[in-house]
């Protein structure tokens, strides 16, 4: 995640919360369906103008399929595992999910919420039909979504000469809320977590354990210009300097001794 | 939750994915302290020229302020569940908890999850410190915040002739991951949950189960340019004429028999 601009000149990085003016949200259009060796950055930064600051949101789909994180149904021979927690749904997708869990969180009737390798709790780990580039093919989760990221905005930056930061992202459930949000699974050139401990509010009441998850709340409102069905898997957000940082997506996973649902 | 203009024939109300356009989020600079018995919505209209289609988010703060949803820590005499859950906490503090709460979901050394009588699953019942007017006192959740909103929009399109969206918003925790992130507890005017199931992605897969919990997506969105110690409860969110809708925020709340996690 270095910057290759030699710093983040162009860049607050001043920890202040709320930054006072708008932000915008862009969807970037006319991207082409996404094949394994594309290069997003080059896709992304020949449809959009961007600048130094942007933070530059990629569905995850897209970044999976680029880097050919994707798997044919009829290639899986399902575990017996796989063939016990299926309920009515496929079985070879049920083995695709084991495989690409660390650990199943909750189990019941062939919906899995799982815990994958990089420590994020989502349902079917992250493994999704919906979005395919054909019938039949299911999508994985990046091997590493941070370093996908860092990988995208490294390109980004040589393309465009403007420092930008990227989020790789997904659509997660959540405990006791309906519906989905998206959220970061990768991050590279941003805060993520901002931390007001010790900041005070205006009649200096300090503020303790104030933790923002910056991350995702750009990632969801990056949601809201895409589109699962509209075929938009990119946003820019503009107007957020002062979240310049070096946060990993991965820094968002609750450490297991604080967390009380896993 | 009435139209004061009798339809809303400025927005389409066709549920499509995807606005295809920038969105842009305004936070309102400028506003007092708030008191027992202000108007918000005069407040707020006073301070941003809102458009039809917009949709203004107000932190539950100022809402509850606005309510008279406080109270003083030395009016709270602590029952003995109180005390014994309190470590070392403040037990007065954890008294307005208990009294806000329908049920405990977690608790540990003075730290309680709970759910609100709304529904909602979140630290301390969502009652809070910070941000109060003066030390000492203690903000809690509206009483409803649903109707809340309803009254905030009522009184802003009455005070504007603009169709306007409200969402009252809080900053909540999440299971399995670190930070907060603003989601909606009041909605007037807007779809909450944006439901695919039926639509079709690119290649023709029938999205199942695909819902979108959009107005915790816009409270995020708005809390990037809100931030709780710069003052700022307020923002307006332009752009997403498709979400017009008469959703409430206690629609987020997952039904008891679908939770996995409560």
């Amino acid at each position: 995640m270095s910057d290759p601009r030699g710093g983040q000149a162009e860049l607050s990085s001043r920890p202040v919360d709320g930054p006072a003016r708008a932000l915008s949200v862009q969807p970037v259009l006319g991207l082409p369906e996404i094949r394994p060796g594309d290069d997003l950055a080059e896709l992304i930064s020949g449809r959009v103008e961007l600048d130094d600051g942007d933070v530059v949101v990629v569905a995850q789909k897209v970044v999976s399929k680029a880097e050919g994180r994707v798997i044919r149904l009829d290639a899986l021979d399902p575990s017996p595992p796989a063939v016990a927690l299926a309920g009515d749904h496929d079985p070879r997708s049920v083995e695709a999910v084991l495989r690409e869990s660390a650990r199943l969180v909750r189990a019941r009737a062939g919906f899995l919420i799982a815990e994958t390798r990089h420590g994020y709790v989502c349902a079917s780990a992250g493994v999704d039909a919906s979005n395919a580039t054909v019938l039949g093919e299911l999508v994985l989760l990046p091997e590493d979504p941070d370093a996908s990221a860092a990988r995208i905005r490294e390109r980004l930056v040589a393309l465009t000469g403007r420092v930008v930061a990227v989020l790789v992202t997904d659509s997660f459930g959540r405990a006791w809320r309906q519906g989905t949000t998206d959220v970061a699974v990768g991050a590279a050139g941003l805060t993520v977590l901002l931390d007001l401990k010790g900041e005070r509010d205006r009649v200096g009441y300090e503020l303790q354990g104030t933790t923002i998850a910056v991350a995702d709340e750009i990632a969801g409102a990056a949601e809201l210009v895409m589109g699962k069905t509209a075929g938009i898997p990119a946003a820019v957000m503009r107007g957020l300097r002062h979240l310049a940082g070096d946060g990993r997506a991965t820094d968002l996973v609750m450490p297991r001794d604080r967390d009380l649902f896993r």
